[in-house]
């Protein structure tokens, strides 16, 4: 299965893992954000949260960039790790009364996802490193625009946070990604294609177990006490 | 507090981390091996993770002695690597039944605790990478030393379990690495110490985690059917 | 000596390198190119290796930027690592003569100083990481600085060069880096100043016997034939 | 020519660079020491060299074998890992006339040698890394049985270093490491195919200075006072 050159990986992969995916598009965090019925604290809480996350996203890209031999693909990383540390200002510009912060501790399910790509990142190839962080990007992509199609509702308050990932800019960078890690999947041997695809999973499990920390755990005070 | 360079590295640690200490020391799969009442299934499930995590915990070391400047750390991180895998062997000969492999896939609580030290081992310094890993150590000397001075059951089914960490030979190693971890702490600046003292303790509360899953988890069917 | 809090890396560094800098400044290599009677081989062959070069010096500060927790050093880095690589854009531009690309072979001096910085990126901490890449950054200063205070020959066909180095958003880039550098030597230990202060002095000769290299080997084809 | 499964690594390897490998064969070092005319303070010069590059190819071994995510390939590199820092304690007990230490210097050949291979097993892949490190195992099998063959000198004051390399044990790590290299270059892409071929040849490249310099540098002196 794994050796059909002809089809990429992200066909392969979203197909693998699509009962991951319709959990995550149907996630009542995304449900309610899109009716702006989300409780505010859930999304405080997921944007805090969501703030460390990117930092450590930014860092895996870094190393990822920094490990590839191909000049291109070390330029376009580059980039995209730029544009990801760049969410951080954006959320801080605009959802100013969500206390952003590096002095917040990471949550559970955000630090058993940021550890298990930056492993990756350092421990494996470059083409296992990006298939562990993908998630991070294709999941934004499916998510944003099954908003968007689905109608998202008037005068909501999650509007700001909902433009930034519907840019062509936003979209442009994630499918630069896309074409890269195809690209890689095509050139290199089964046990790696095998591994990238595992790693996806792997990381689409944890980005589900991070949406399911932030919605289910109630407050914000509930949370820091559970992990202290 | 960090400051005082005659307080060593262990006692600080421990000290401040005395409330999960005790919960590990006093946790029911703890209690329960002693008593030789601990249901097999749920031991069974822990040795096939601890066998995995064995693995990682070998591979950690080994980036932190080949990172290590000082010859001498270098040489006796690598024979703790070597002793620490050793573990699978024996693991292996003593619980046949157990059906040990790489084979298994990594429950949630065994991958965070891997990915958070391999990822320290990578990203931080030899002092902060060891303070991540020092809890696979430390712990055990705690809780077997518990375990035989509370007395054990006789013909208890788990003796050969503990036979193996209750040896002069596991209590030299972990007292090595002690040694080592507490040398680094006196030459390190005050941020690293403060570093140190932080993975210190979430590699506690990883392992404490670890040991909830593996009793909590009723069945590794259940747990297996959880991760899918 | 190195316990002085007050007196700053730099200024350390280059007193105690003083000799290394005298000779880089006055190598004939630049003295030429600042009175344009550089043999243009010579020159040539420089920028095809600095062209190799300078992804490796990406390659390095985007390992750097990645490993350093303190997110304004990440962020700074990687804009220094993103404004370093935009060397090559240049270089392409303004001296399409030069045969530039990445299939050439690396040459002995070049190779040498990029593996040495890479493996410090790689093994040691940031502070001597920054270190051991930084003479790429300083020297380029001081040597730019000496070339127009002491007089461009008019009509120079190194001009385009020497513009590079000599803006102010150059200027800028190169202090953000000493700033950064001045700031982790203040806070570091002991040992790991005194192994900053000798990785800088390592890059120096090395940097150092760039030059020679690029100046001495007398052809492109010469030196391509030493190294096969 | 890389596709051709049936042909090892090791027979492409050595075809491929077979000028290299007569060149060290028939190096006036080996020679001389072979007929015990080695003038002994040249000897003794490479001895402190080789027992500062034996540190840093345990290192390189470490992060490889820590790397690897096949199991039996981790544990057979750990124990060549421990195997090649046991040469350090052989040299220290035979050549105590030496001055071995590690506040020697290292040489220019031998900061190349180590930093290259260094930084290929930090940032290429596990087949790559073993591939720039593989001239120093199978280098001296080759020159050992070039030696034994022609004969030994009679009373041959290097008869202890022959006799370390010249042993049963000491063959069958580097056949165990020949039969990993083999194994990864079978399972490999192309490219990384290409890489290997050419970081072993580099590899050689390197170990041929290292013998230059420690040959016709001509004393002790002159070269520590050429490297300050």
């Amino acid at each position: 299965m794994y050796n059909n050159a002809k089809e990429e990986f992200y066909d392969i992969a979203i197909r693998e893992s699509s009962d991951l995916i319709d959990k995550i598009r149907e996630h009542p965090f995304n449900v309610e954000l899109m009716n702006n019925t989300l409780d505010y604290e859930k999304f405080k809480f997921y944007l805090q949260q969501d703030f460390l996350y990117v930092t450590d996203c930014t860092r895996a890209l870094l190393i990822i960039a920094a490990k590839a031999n191909d000049i291109e693909i070390m330029d376009k990383l580059t980039y995209v790790a730029v544009g990801t540390f760049a969410t951080r200002n954006y959320y801080r510009e605009h959802f100013a009364d969500c206390d952003l912060s590096d002095n917040h501790r990471k949550s559970k399910s955000c630090s058993a996802f940021t550890d298990f790509f930056m492993r990756v990142a350092y421990h494996d190839s470059i083409a296992e490193g990006l298939a562990a962080s993908y998630p991070c990007f294709c999941i934004y992509q499916i998510v944003i625009r099954h908003i968007v199609e689905s109608g998202i509702a008037p005068n909501n308050r999650y509007q700001k946070w909902i433009d930034f990932f519907n840019t062509e800019m936003a979209d442009n960078m994630i499918d630069d990604v896309t074409k890269i890690i195809n690209r890689l999947y095509e050139k290199y041997s089964n046990d790696e294609r095998k591994n990238m695809l595992e790693f996806f999973r792997n990381g689409l499990e944890l980005e589900l177990a991070f949406w399911d920390e932030m919605y289910y755990s109630n407050t914000l005070q509930n949370v820091s006490t559970a992990n202290c």
